[in-house]
């Protein structure tokens, strides 16, 4: 008999924040897999803030999902059926399997992931994509040198405090950016940050002035909006502004301004750059083999935040990440 | 008896387009030169966008001309009395001598110009700071490649006119945006630009689509505002954005709106760099004897708008800038 396999599709295109409407759930058979093909049960789901982008129908670096589609999303798991000389059962792994409880991969962007080396999360985490933009944004766009005063926002999320951990290892300034008093104090106590600037108690421009008296050098934007525009009036000569996200506008429904203080850009001869780790495939076992050591070091930590539950609670979840719920990497962890 | 040097002094910091009575029109006897300098008398006057910053009492790139003080101005002139050792009454040279009909220099900054060589009006325009923005922006920050599409905003103007001559020289498809019919004539039909784009007529995003078609490698703006935003939605997979100027910005009343396509360099892994060409003063000689081989050449050509005048006529013709009265650099010859 075969096995059930829940999955979430894209149901609407969602204006604003996703709803329960927006989402369509199934149940389909586990299918065998073929010659060359593995199964994969997941066993945690990533959470992204690029998910909401990827749910629009508009150009962008990677094509929207369709409406119906299983939704796009990095997954973590243990191979349960194989026909492929390189993977087992047994064997964990992390690739893009979708919001399903399994998933048919022919093993193309499938990572193998070691529970030896470090515990499973990791690797959608530290270990993951996650690290791995913090690593090549920071260090190939941010280019910082020691003394040079970091700021990053979405601080206490999953891409800034590797950002601010990978900072000050290389003897930099860190500032954190992030919203409330936990996740400043986190940022301070817990992930060594110089200092926190919350942006919901208010004054920005104030904070920066206060924590980056000489300007900013490296400012690695994960928010977008308001705050990127605060932080371009405060750049230093030669800044990097390195765009890694805008979590603050992927759910606007009206076109969000622009940073209006951009010709800071011009004064000081700065630059703002995006970035996509994707573009760093042929280098993420570089990535991924510093990341390791710094992480038996102590100078990157692991930080989840881990919800237990179904793969239905997938479209809820989604939203702590937008509420800004979440410290570190937020996962859904599938019960067996 | 002393000649009297006549002099435009800033009067008042203007409010959106300068006025009369923002300027001071003074007279002063002219100075015997000191040990070690020599006079000036200016026959022509550069007029820049960036004159508009300078009105400014805000940070910037260059402190702010003060209240009272002659308005900086670069200019070329002939060395009518000398105290220094390597400048002859009679030499002709360019420097920061400001609105004044006579200055006093220690000859710092000031460069040799020799009419044998060039026209005297090339040494503030192509063979000048406005020749090796071109250069330094273009190859420096924009980094073409043969084949890419290059667009150029103020493309009739000084530096834009060069930007596109260059770019085209290295093989680019170029597209200029200007403003007019005469002026778009001028690129496709004198300067040799692929196309031109006209934004007086209306639809810049529809003549983008037209015009670059696969899309914008790089970007040269000179005017920011909504071309900027517009190009910034047209951008390529790492496309680069020089920053060179915002004439469309400067007289603004209000704070103007920021890019709001800004996302597009994420989405493109593209960068948006401000440049300055005072960065690269110590490749000064470098950039002038290529641009000098260039227009030698017919790769470059001198292209001014030269306006008849006294001193006392500076307020009025730089107004001719910002109305977009001029192609190729905007000058002020002094009558004897």
């Amino acid at each position: 008999m075969a096995t059930p396999n829940r999955q979430v599709r894209l149901g609407a295109r969602p204006v604003g924040l996703p709803t329960a409407a927006d989402w369509q759930h199934t149940t389909e058979d586990v299918p065998e897999p073929g010659d060359g093909q593995f199964v994969v049960r997941a066993e945690y789901v990533s959470l992204d803030p690029a998910m909401r982008g990827w749910m629009n129908d508009a150009r962008s670096y990677i094509r929207p999902v369709r409406i119906g589609e299983v939704m796009r999303a990095a997954a973590l798991g243990r191979v349960t059926a194989s026909n492929h000389p390189d993977f087992a059962v047994g064997d964990h792994v992390t690739g893009t399997f979708g919001v399903q409880e399994y998933a048919v991969s022919d093993g193309r962007g499938v990572i193998r992931a070691d529970p030896a080396r470090a515990p499973l999360p990791t690797y959608l985490g530290v270990l993951g994509l996650t690290g791995l933009t913090a690593y090549f944004g920071l260090l190939d766009v941010g280019k910082p040198r020691a003394g040079d005063t970091v700021v990053v926002s979405g601080a206490a999320g999953a891409v800034g405090s590797v950002v601010g951990r990978i900072a000050k290892h290389l003897g930099c300034r860190v500032v954190g950016i992030a919203g409330g008093p936990d996740k400043c104090r986190l940022l301070t106590e817990d992930l060594g940050f110089d200092a926190a600037i919350d942006y919901r108690a208010g004054d920005v421009r104030a904070g920066l002035k206060e924590h980056a008296p000489d300007g900013v050098d490296v400012y690695f934007d994960n928010v977008g909006g308001e705050i990127l525009d605060h932080v371009l009036a405060r750049l230093r000569l030669g800044a990097r502004v390195v765009l890694c996200g805008a979590i603050s506008q992927y759910n606007a429904t009206e076109r969000p301004a622009g940073p209006a203080n951009y010709l800071s850009l011009l004064v000081n001869r700065a630059s703002m750059t995006g970035m996509l780790v994707f573009d760093y495939e042929k280098r993420y076992a570089e990535g991924m083999s510093v990341l390791a050591d710094w992480l038996a070091a102590g100078v990157v930590t692991a930080s989840e935040t881990v919800v237990d539950g179904t793969i239905d609670d997938f479209p809820e979840v989604l939203l702590k990440l937008f509420a800004g719920e979440n410290t570190g990497k937020l996962l859904l962890r599938i019960a067996d």
